[in-house]
């Protein structure tokens, strides 16, 4: 039941980089509001903002030597996707593997479970998003997987999905909707401006995308505060 | 049910401005341990210390509609303070509604729910305390209501109410109390002032109050350590 | 029921003090696994790493009379461990009480409940874990005890005891073991140097540490991704 | 500011009593979906089902002092809804307390924090709708007050409002709208009958209540199973 | 985006009934340790135990309108599976759905969200496995999804996979495995029988299973308690 | 590190079997408020009541080799005591470990983790305690130890200490302690019963106590509700 997955398709690299533009809150909408992980996972330090082709790794409660396994199997443009089987909190992961990935062109590690090191992690630059940071170690004992599908933070990932991550969160973007989304996300962009530019100058979001009607329909009162309350 | 309060009586602005100037625990203890939101709300950067008038906005689980009816009610001081009618963590705000209510004079957002664009708004200097950060989107489909008191992270908050929040958390100030509570808190201040520059000599608590008689009364008893355990 | 033991014996203090040149990961692993305090405990800025012996507070649940009485007992060097009787998130400790603590030579201070004025700390640079941030203030009411054995964040920590805090977490290192502890932290890191140059050359650890025979006997099997899925 | 209101405006006690014939969330619907405390807290045994009139208590974190004081102040047909000022699980209520309140004739206790002795309340017949269990006494050391408003799970309870509780949770209706909630609770009740019929002998929502348009018009489309997939 | 998948493939009927022979338990363990949903799931009374097909609704949160739409799609047999797209603890379920599905045989519902009416449904013997009791109700005006495979309390469920729910929690096994997974929960379930024999006659799981070798080599140590500690 | 200490000694059975007539909220009280686990641990089924000595088991997460080592070293009389070195919501701990330790005697579980087979534990009257119930089986890979000093749900539990449960939640008294807290319990209990009386004929606890002048003195005001709110 234990397997290594190897010489996965990935997504188009150009595609999976071009997502490193567009934010996680933009790209979910673009995607008809799926995708995204649970907002448990947080990143170690701000202003990381990366995207990437996933490598998955399900691994059992408290020990990370599929982690180990998984290595091997990364390459440059790559991200770490890693599950446990059931909920922990353990440290997976620390300085000595972000430097065995790093040198692979691995771009960040997301994981639902804890991290470890991460004042020295901060200092390398490897941006890590996970559900806790934590000391604990983990052993090596028991047998898991690289490369199969997995459920990471409530969401489906497959082996060589596009992962995109930054400060509001992860979301993951089927391999062969990568182009389809990339467009919507670029578009979804496009249209925001405008709504920018106008919100600066003052206008009302209600008038902009034309609420007013539909909130009166809907019922919407409004009414002045009364003399005393 | 649904209605939006216009022309609300907000406290007095130069009051409402006064309080930025004192830490939210200090407002706290000032006003008699009450009005302090509860511990879930955390800044989204380090650092952000504001106070400002509250408009509030009580909004449907998963649904930001009533917060794009709120902007316009919105003037140069306010502080929006918003609170699902249960339980959400979705990112109801993000930087396209931080422009529209920052061109207004908002300060800042209290929100018992989720943000995003975290990292946009860090960079625009528009503070956000919120229960969680989410990439998640809201729907526009169900209406809520803006400026009726609500129940925001444990607090009532009444449209008006004098609202501070810095690194500690967020505290609500009735709008009639809120000259009182300004001079309890510079009270407060001065005599804390006092405290420090004894502590900082080297005196201890114990003494600059007087405890130890009381201590003693209670029954507490001091030994040393025994040879060995 | 209500101690305050003084003259306690505590850890050697160069001991004490070397041990902040290592992470607590690194400690806690060189330590078998042990004492390390539920990730619950967060640094309330990053980058602080300290050293140093335990004082040791335990106090009711939101009643901060004891920590008070625990100033005295502090010297330099110490670290102030405090514990409630049960669970609390108050704001226990804030920028006063660092005052008189940092005033005594004290290095950190590591709570089980809330800490307050976490800007004005920041500044100091006074160093915090703690399981929240909260602006609640406590009582001075009820009495509890200093320097006596607790269980903080899941670990038993007994005065004088050497506790080592960082961006990972917070671990407790016996009085009796520190020296055995301190020297088994120093040749983890000495091997970890060897296996981080040779993961930054590119070696995987599958080799450098021969994984790859133990591996297949667990029965791991590697296959390559079908022509499609 | 610590006080105790006597001689508090009840709402009518007829009405209050007929309250106990609808279900909580028959009456939150009611009420136009407001009024419904968070959902943890939970009855401490299944099947039970009371309204009464509210006598509120606020407690500071693990001091139950005041619901001693309360005790004089309820009477036939009360109800006590006690809430920390902050975050406890301690166990304010046991079973002395219980005896002593049910000799006066009150139907049960809301509490946003611990109760005891579950056993013997359940023996007893004396319902507590809690955030949990937990034997930790409390101390009788500080003040707070007595029918004075307050903020429990998240709603705001008065003196004399109706409190509703069974297996689904807890809700308050405020004093002045409960002759037209209670008559809405009817009137929900009646209409649901008629679907339950309905629905019983097979009848599908979707035609009962005339949806299939509407959901057309949003956009949802039906397609079957595709061969294989 | 919003479908609704009409005439599915189901697990195989008989097969999908045998599974309620077998504790959730022992098909986690049979299906290698696979496909058990998150043990934030939990049923509303002791008890019930069932299996059936799935019937997947993705719905929006604090929005029920697709369950309605799902309720015509269900036949006999068949567990209603529903997962929020974020976050919920409303009240997505109660005794008016419930008559309405129990009238086309569904057996029970499994929910990462809350339920409502419970003591209806205990009563009822309409079994629900859910991630809160709450009473807050849900609004209709947002589409989702019936009958796509969608993650649940972190596992993935297709329309028509086999689901089982006990008192330990809810596993899901995919149609294609069923008649696998079957055979290996009865293999599993005789030879725990002949382990609960001899441990009933007092015999050790050490010897039972040959363990001691093997903990020794892993270098399991036997002492005896000193004279004192 | 891994030890499996035999021969502990225990409480003196007499005085153990005795605490099963007094609740923990009692014992915890006449401990002076100590020794109570957290409130998170829960029992799996209402009314169990039991007390024996401690057979403590230290397991690594998601392993429960270790409780099956322990089986051999419990007693009549005995109960185990588990917890894991991280936190781990793991099934460890099901109906076969339970028939075998019930066949040596033992009363109950302990754990700081998930247990599962909750029906059959249920049906055998075998009681548990743990943090959660979960059908997640667990690997034997790691070792642990058995009758070591541990903590549990935030307190030290030694082997031989005396552990008692019920409804309310769990206490341990150390073994030295236990006949002095059995005095205490029983001075408590009979204290208890003229309280109990006194307020069953409607006495307040305010004069039973003698409270009135002590809140007076403390500043309690009492107050009559004004004409209108």
């Amino acid at each position: 039941m234990s397997v290594v997955v190897r010489n996965i398709r990935r997504a188009d690299r150009s595609t999976a980089d071009a997502f490193a533009a567009f934010g996680v809150a933009t790209i979910h909408e673009a995607q008809g509001r799926t995708g995204l992980l649970e907002p448990r996972l947080r990143p170690i330090y701000p202003g990381a903002h990366v995207s990437g082709t996933a490598v998955t790794v399900s691994v059992p409660p408290g020990d990370n030597w599929m982690i180990h396994v998984a290595v091997e199997q990364c390459r440059d443009g790559d991200i770490l996707v890693v599950a446990p089987t059931s909920f922990s909190d353990a440290g997976y992961f620390g300085e000595l593997l972000a430097v065995a990935v790093q040198a692979r062109g691995v771009r960040g590690l997301v994981i639902d479970a804890g991290c470890r090191d991460v004042a020295e992690l901060t200092r390398m630059g490897f941006p890590v998003w996970s559900s806790c940071v934590s000391a604990t170690g983990t052993v090596k004992e028991t047998l898991g997987s690289v490369n199969v599908p997995l459920v990471c933070a409530g969401q489906l990932v497959r082996p060589g999905d596009v992962v995109v991550a930054d400060d509001d969160g992860v979301v993951v973007v089927p391999r062969a909707a990568a182009g389809r989304v990339l467009a919507a996300s670029r578009a979804r962009e496009e249209k925001e401006a405008v709504s920018r530019a106008r919100y600066r100058a003052g206008e009302l979001s209600l008038d902009v995308h034309g609420m007013r009607e539909r909130l009166a329909r809907k019922g919407l009162t409004y009414i002045d505060q009364e003399a005393d309350d």
